[in-house]
This record gives C-alpha cells, sequence and structure tokens, in this order.
C-alpha cells in the first residue's frame, strides 16, 4: 500500500477519495482543503486524517504521492513543491489556464526528473483504449481521420464557467489531448475552430460558448473533427471514430442497461445515455489509479503526463485565437 | 420471355399479377379468376387477358406454365390438369389442407415428373437465405438449434380464419418450412405444440389460436423453437436465429428507414418494422420469379416443392394432434 | 455493519466473499468450509476469522445472518440449523436435489417465520429486473410470451456435472425462476422439455444434455420457451424477450466495451459477450447484497426466496418427467 | 405518360434511362448522346429511340420534358436551350463547374419562369428525408449541428477526376445541398475546408484530395461538419446526424440484408455497407423521378431546384479558396 495525500475537497476531489479509499493499492493518509471544515468531514467520510496545511504531506516521507484535484489556479504551485519534496503526483486538468505559468513550472522542475500523471480520464476508458490498441494492430490500416463527439448533459454553473477558462480550455481539452492519444507518434499541427449559441443565449454574457466544433490537422494530414456542447438532452454523449485506410473504429455511448421497447409507435427503443462523466468513466478512473500506482511502484510512465497537459493548453489557446482571427492558426509546442 | 397463366386474383394474387407483369422474363398471357367480374378488371390493370375457363390456358401450347394462386381447396384440381396439360406449375401455401388429397395428387402426379414450386416466400428472402448460406459453409460449425420468430402485425378477418384451416396449418406452416430449410439433410422428427388466446378470446369461438409455439426435434437431434402470434403492436417479426457448436447467425428485421431518434426519455427509437408480408418478403417475391423461370427455362428443381409442401402440411396435421394429446408426436412423412 | 458467517469457500463462496468484503453494509465475520487449510487461506484473503464449526457462527449472537454457497447437498442442512438458531439466511441455488428433503425441511422451517433469500441472481440484473419493472407499468400490455435464452461459455468439469442434478437442476433451474419473477401473480402450469447432445457425445456417458429446450404454460396461457446450451463459441449469452399485446421488452447482452470495427469483410464487429457469469452478473451480485441488507435490518421480504427454490426444483423435476415421457407434464407446487 | 428526352448516355444516364423505362409515368421517347454509336445502342435497350441532334426533341411538341445526364460542361446549353422551348427540365448536378456560365443562365432563363430539377439525389433518400420531416415536426426542437459523413468506397479513374472540378465541386457539393436542406430556411454564412492525402499520394499530381473536412457555419449559428474520402474499405459510407436542443436525428448506412454474425472473435458481424450510390440511394432515384412527374405534371416546384446547384457550387468554390487562403470564407450567394 501507498500512502498518497489528496489535495482539493470539492465534487470531483472526493471522488477520486472514494476510489482511493476503496483501491488496495492506496492508504489514503490526508486529505487537505482549505476550507478546513469540509476537509474534516471529508476526512472523516474517507477514514483519513486532514491536514491544515499541505506542508504536512510534504515533510512525512511515508507519503509518497500527492493526488491534486484542488481548484486549478493552484495546481502549479502544489507541483512545483510536491515535485521539490520528491512526491510522485496526479494534477487533475487543466494545468493551469496561463500557459507563461506551466512554461515557468516546466523549466523548473526539469531537473527533477517528475512523475507527473495527468487527469485525462478518457486515455483509460476501456472501449476508448482499445480503440488505439486496434489502430496501432493496424486494424483499419494508416490512420486518417479523427472524429470525437463530446457534449455535456447540462452545463456547470455560471459561477464555474466564469472562471473556467472557457469551453475550449475546460472541456474541448479532454478532446484535444484525446486526439494527440490517437495520433501517437504524430501530433497536432493546426486548428480552426467555431463557436456559436443558439439554445441558451446567457452564454454571451459570459463571452463563452455551449456549441463548439474544431477543425484540426496532424503534421501526416490527419484531419481531426471535434464537435462538442455543453448541453445534450439524451445524456453524456461520448464517442469516438477512427477512419483508416484500411477500416474504422467506433467506440460507442454506454447506457444503464441493455434493454429494448418495442411498441407500436418505435422500435429499439433504449434508456438515455448515462448521464455524466462520474457513472461513464467509472472504468476509466479505476484504470487510471493502476496506472498511477504503476508509475509510483515502478517509475513507469503514465499513460497521461505534465507535457501532455501542457500541449492541450497550447491547442485550446490557439482554439481561441483561431476565433478571433478566423483563421487557421500554427501550433508550436 | 415466358407465357405464363394466371390463376386466382385476390390480394395475394394480385400481388404476383404485377410482379409477373413487371419482370421481363414473364409474359402474362391470361389472367383467372372464378370472380368473373374481378378476372376482367384485374386484367386490364395487368394488361392481360381474362379467361372464363382454365381449360383455355391449359389448351395454349405457348403457356408454360400455370401460376395459382386461388383459394387453397381449388390447388390440387389446378395442379392436377395443370400437369396433365405438361405445364410447369407455381402453387401458393399451403397445397392443401387435407394430407390425403395431397397423397393421392402425389401418386397421380408422379410419371409426369412434374416441376412445381411452392410458395415458401420465406427461403428466397436475401437475409434467411444468407443465413443458410453461412451455414452450409461451416461458419457457425454443427447446427444445434433453430429459432423462428413470426408474428404477423394483425389477425386476419374471421371470415378468412374460418377456412383457413387454423394457425399451424395456415401460418405456422411457413416456419415449419423454413425450419426444414436449414435443416437440409436432415428432417423433422417430432413435435410438441402449444396454443392459447389471451388478449383476443374471440378466437376461442372460431377454435383457433392468436399465440402458438411448437418445440420440434430433428433426426439428428438439432432443438427448433417456433414462437407466432396473430397479431404485434410494432409491425411484422420475422426473425431467424441459427445456433451451432461454433457460432451463431441472425437473421433480423427490417425497417422502413434507417433513421433514428435520440431524446431525453429514450435512445436509438426507431421506426416500426414493415408492416407486412408484401412489404418486408418484396425482394423474396422477386427473387421466387426468378427461381421459377430457371425452373421453367432450365427445367431446374425450384428451391421449393411439392413434397415440401406435403411435409410441411404433415408436421402441421402433427401440431393439433400434439396439441390434443399434450404429447410430443413422431413424424412419419 | 452487520456481522455475517459464510460458509462454503469453493469459487462462488469466494466471489461471494469478496462481495461481502467490499460491502460497507456487512462485516464477514467468520467463513467456514469444511476443508480447513482452504478455510484458513480464505479467512485471511478476507480479513476474516476462519472458524472449524459452523456452531461457532450460530451462538455468536453478534452474527445475524449465515450466508451458505457451501455444496448443495449441505444447503438443507445449514438452513435448518440457521433457522433454530434465529440466523437470516442467504442460500446459492439449488435448494437441494431432493424435492423432499426441501418439503421437510419447509415444514420445520415454518413456525419460526424464517427469512431466507435464494441465490437466483437474475432477479437483481439491472436489464432483466428493468424488463419487470416496464411490465408491471404496463408498458407492453399483457404478458403473452416469454422468450429465455441462456448459454454457457462452456461446460463444467465432468465431475462437476455427475454430482450436478443435471443440466435442468444445475442450469436451467435459474431460467425456469426468471420466468416465474416476470409471472409475477401466475405461475407454471405445466412443462414439456427436450433435450440432446449433438456436439459433444461425451455428455451421453453421464446420463445429462449439453442442448435443452422447454416449453412451459403459465396458468394465465402464457408461452414460455427457454433455450439452453452448455456451451457458446461467442461467450456467455443470456437474453429475456417479453412479449406482450402491446409491445416486447428485450433484456440483451453485455459486453466488455463499445467498440466496433468495420473493414472490408464486414461492419459492426464487436467484441465477443462477457465470459460467464461473475462478469456478467457483477452489478446483480452487488444489488443482491443490497437486498440480502435490508432483509436482514428491516425484516424485508427478499425478491427471491425459499419457495421460489423450491418451485424452480418442482419444474426442474417435471422437465425430467417430461423428457421420460415425451408429454406436456402438470405441475403442483 | 409524359414524353421525356434523355441527353447523356454514360453510366449515370443509363442508369436514369432504366429507371425511366420502368416508371408508368414516364415515357422515355427520345434519347441523345453525342457519342451516336452509344446513342443507338442504347436506345434498343431502353426501348426508345435515338436522334442526332437535340433538337429534335425541342421540336417535338409531345415531349414535356429534357432530362439532362450529359457531361457537365453541356449542362448549362442544353438547359438555355430546353427552358426556351418550353420544356421542363432534370439536370444532373452539377450545373456546371463555372459560376459566371451559371449567373448567366439564371439572368437569361428568369423570363421563363423555368421549372428545373437539379439532381441532389440525397435529398430524396426515405431516410435522410424523414430526418427533416421530424426536424422541421420539432422533434429535436432548435437545429444546432449538422454532421454529414460521405465516403466513396473506391476513387473514380484519374482520367475522370481531372475534368471532375476537384473533391469539392464534384463530391462535396452532395454534401453541401443536402446541409442546406436540412437549414430550411436559414442558409450558409461561412465555411473553413481543409484536405490531404495520405494513403494514395497520386491525388497529388492531379492536385486533387482523397480526404476532405468541412467546418460550415449558418446565418443562425448552426455548425455544420463534412467528412469526405474518395476511398472507403467497408463501402459506400453515407450518414447525416442532426443535433438540436432538445434531440438528436441519426440516418444511417444500408446494408445487403440484416443477417449478423457471432463466433469466438466477434459478434454482430455484419455485411459491408451497399457499394456503392446506384444500390444505396436506389429509392431515392425512384421518389426523385416521383417529384419530377410532379413538377412537370402540377408545375410543383421540386425539391431541389437550378438554385440549389447554384449555391452549392459557390460553397464548393469558396471552400477551395478557404483552403488556399487558411481562413474562414464567407459566402455571398
Amino acid at each position: 500500500m501507498i500512502d498518497i495525500a489528496l489535495f482539493g475537497l470539492g465534487r470531483i476531489g472526493l471522488m477520486h477519495g472514494k476510489n482511493l479509499m476503496r483501491n488496495r493499492n492506496f492508504n489514503l493518509k490526508y486529505v487537505y482543503d482549505k476550507d478546513q471544515i469540509l476537509s474534516k468531514k471529508i476526512a472523516k467520510k474517507l477514514k483519513s486524517s486532514s491536514i491544515n496545511n499541505p506542508s504536512f504531506a510534504y515533510v512525512d516521507k511515508s507519503v509518497k504521492a500527492i493526488f491534486i484535484s484542488s481548484s486549478t489556479s493552484t495546481h502549479i504551485k502544489f507541483i512545483t513543491e510536491a515535485v521539490k519534496n520528491k512526491k510522485k503526483i496526479f494534477c487533475e486538468k487543466p494545468l493551469d489556464l496561463n500557459i507563461n505559468k506551466i512554461n515557468d513550472c516546466k523549466k523548473k522542475i526539469l531537473k527533477f526528473n517528475p512523475r507527473i500523471q495527468l487527469g485525462f480520464n478518457r486515455r483509460y476508458d476501456p472501449g476508448h483504449a482499445f480503440l488505439r490498441k486496434q489502430l496501432l494492430s493496424g486494424k483499419i490500416g494508416k490512420l486518417e481521420k479523427i472524429i470525437i463527439t463530446s457534449r455535456d448533459p447540462a452545463p456547470p454553473s455560471k459561477k464555474y464557467l466564469k472562471q473556467s477558462g472557457g469551453i475550449f480550455r475546460d472541456m474541448t481539452i479532454h478532446d484535444f489531448d484525446l486526439l494527440r492519444f490517437y495520433l501517437v507518434k504524430d501530433d497536432v499541427k493546426s486548428i480552426f475552430a467555431t463557436a456559436s449559441n443558439i439554445s441558451d443565449k446567457s452564454f454571451n454574457k459570459i463571452k463563452d460558448y455551449e456549441l463548439a466544433s474544431c477543425l484540426i490537422k496532424s503534421n501526416n494530414g490527419v484531419q481531426c473533427i471535434i464537435t462538442n456542447s455543453r448541453h445534450c438532452s439524451f445524456g453524456y454523449d461520448q464517442r469516438v471514430e477512427l477512419f483508416g485506410s484500411k477500416g474504422m473504429l467506433i467506440s460507442g455511448n454506454k447506457k444503464e442497461n441493455e434493454a429494448e421497447l418495442y411498441t407500436k409507435n418505435s422500435t429499439n427503443q433504449q434508456k438515455p445515455l448515462l448521464n455524466f462523466f462520474i457513472d461513464r468513466y467509472k472504468e476509466a478512473y479505476k484504470l487510471q489509479l493502476n496506472d498511477l500506482f504503476m508509475m509510483i511502484k515502478k517509475n513507469k510512465k503514465p499513460l497521461s503526463n505534465f507535457e501532455d497537459g501542457r500541449r492541450a493548453l497550447i491547442i485550446a489557446n490557439a482554439a481561441y485565437s483561431s476565433i478571433k482571427n478566423k483563421k487557421s492558426i500554427n501550433i508550436k509546442f
């Protein structure tokens, strides 16, 4: 068992905390949140100890890893401190909303040769991961197109949205990373993005978008399409399509059960899609922890790392530049 | 082009007439129905000539084939006459409701070495036929189970039902034949049947059933299941499942189009099934005519013949015996 | 947390043990197996205490429930003892292979008004259970047909088979119970069964069957079809179809992921089905434990109980009688 | 019956000719091709008369309509002549490769108030058309995204490609029109396009592309995605997805039959998609003729007309401009 400390106990932090508690490879030694009332409450729930300063986790030699799911603005600080204290790290996406901060951090931590797992959970989804395996085994020949559909069931609160960095940095960032996952040794060359608000005009006020689409090209000429929506009446729509010279792979949606209803009005009627990421990516979160364990135990490179987080933000920034200039933006990593 | 005469111009006769008219291999020279007003009307519609006596077709040497879709009780008579007049024959199912009449006919026509195609249209369905092809090519190993689902969208009129011979002789007879199609050189050994009326008790009055199920065993031990209903709220349910030692084959339902609807209540919602045989087996009816053409032109054995019609009725009769005696009945062909 | 003792630590016992260990509602206080070496080994694995006599569990007042997954022949004895010691009980199927022993037990334990949950896991499957909910809410009108497909990926060892009671008492018993689940207040009236061996003739030697089919009728005239196989090349085939006067419900198979492959040879290619019950009914086993918890905590009637186990065996026995006599057998519960 | 003359007897002209011959509403009075040997050959096949000059069709008052499926460069000339001769017209896509010629023609023919059906066959596809009907009935709320997948099974000959006008004017033009079909009263505002060659570099030589993607925005902010490929190993991939504020509609692919194969390696294996447009859009071509008939008979506005053809080419031209300038191009119709 590996002693670990969890920083940040919001909705996602709590989910990670529960997964850590149930996982036999981890001992959730400390939990920390700047909201100390919350911290104590959650500590009890997760059978852990609440600390009122991250330092307690850093100085405890038994603690091998820091699990960062605090608010985005604290990620870089916690990463830098944890690395200096020779901890292995899990950090939620996005790394930060400011690429300069990330670049500075990158330089600072380089000498420590750090091991940092980035929370791009979709790389760990059994279906999405199976597609990459099939792709690498040559099942569809040369990769030519990547089409990612990602639609949230409902938008987060306006409060959350305002500090989220906007749809491309908060939501599409997952898709930017996912397509890089399929590009393998190839990488993103340029991006054209568009966005609009049709049903919910309140997005205009906060200068954000409910609907976005991106057309991305890789160095090898692979054409990547992302289609996003902040709402989706039928659930959490999460699909990937890989088209290649010799075939196509599709990773489809998940439903609560496999039941179908036939009536005089319609056939093959199934339940709406699983509602959101906690259910849809349940297995992915578990497999992410296994990868984290291997990273800590064996110093193995994680499936998604600091550099993946950095590159995804660079693409997100370029998306905004594309919208502003109505043209394709070349990416420099 | 082959000159052909069509006997019987009811709903199914008319459908066959239209198909014959559109088919480049046939010239629908004569149409005949005992209802002479109908006969003349349909003749005009089908650009054919109405005759008031079948003999006109028999004596016309140019007429190579008689297409029988008249009422069941006339089939044997027309077959016998047509065979004697050296015509090739298509005959709708069932051959007759009386096995003795069929057996007598069999003896009488034997010496003429007749070519008779039986109207078991399902053998010609591209999906159902593809299953047999795959089975014969070894795709699923040894055949072990045949499961046939056949449900009509709505029952015929009580008038029709009364003279239909009952569900097993009128409807299930298609399924008895279809499973023999998949048994290939094997054949039916015994049958257990059950039937009931749940929603529409008016079937009790005419001593017929809206719901039936059969459990049939072949000489090789293949277990065959048939599930029938005279009503089906979502359309004409026509499915076949073949289970073998190395795999399974399913021939599924057909819909009007490939559209799917997703809403907050459900996903994958499709249209009801094609409503009935004229639509569902549209292609089968065309392919049946091609087979008829080859039978006439090249004296080729048709995919389903007189003996198939005879055997299917023997199984249907055994089904009634099984219900009466509540036991499995051995089949003697 | 409820203190519970687990009897029987074979493959299924171990699976239950792990589920109990991970469930927050239970404290697996004792484990017992007549093989004491195994018992000690498993106790360690499950962080429990091994006992060398069931009595230790009976006399411990803190132990509220006995979880019986020992060999079938011991079920009745353990149930009787546990009931006398005022324990609540979970018992794996089948209750016993001898209906007389079950009937005797029934009489003996009656006065104790016992709470016994029977291990018919399929009742707890989210998909199968959803069908019943939809049925009860009137979605498909009056129930007319139940069609259950159940095929194991591969037969158990000959050693297991010899003492299993045969396919109907060991395997089909699940399906007998499942159809009773859908019959709700209706119940089984008669059964016709057939069985054969085609690919694996070694079943003949042990007088058992690899392939079985049943045609069952309920008091209300519902026709129930069961199709079983001890082998299935493409995985653990578990499907239910409910046909009613106003619609149809299907509970389909589960796969490892939602990926599909398209190549020049085929489209929509998916992975084989989940291999066996531990994976396929993973969620069902968890929900079964929740029901057990509610039974113990609130004295709630479990979804499947002793009487369900008794009736399923009566139907299984009738299946053998049907095969012997080649006729439909009336059921007397 | 309407007398009609068919101009252009290549592969597509022949297909139209056969459909006209089989259609009861049309009498294919004349066929014309500049290759007079071909013209005579086809005339025989289609039971029509070959003419060696289009004028014969123009001057024949009985001829109500001219069906133009000759090479693209002749379309405008034939349209202009036919309109002047008061004929109704069907014209294959594209109208022309030169927008100026089209604009000139538009002006010239305006005063004749012409009726011209454009050969955008997909508008007539039952599945695609059903989506529009559902959209208009409000089934998915406000339209927000249109996603069109169109992949040909294999590229045409290099000879054809060289004079085709390039992928956007020859192939994507169908998709440009189809999305306008779903936009209804809304229309295209801007386009960003990208294209590349990955597997077949020979496209580079002829300055054309095997792979293309477009991101189009409508005046209302609807985001439209088109993904094209000149090859597709698994058949002719033709799909439409409409995403709206209250749901989603998908029009899926068609296969030869509904059979599925399950083996130890995979499940749900189906046949490749129908190979190409003649099979895939078989019904669409028939329904297109019905619409043509109504246009001629009742002077009804056709589902797709000259202006639709003009606008689709304007979008295609903008696609090339977008690729050249790597930016979004505003559309002016």
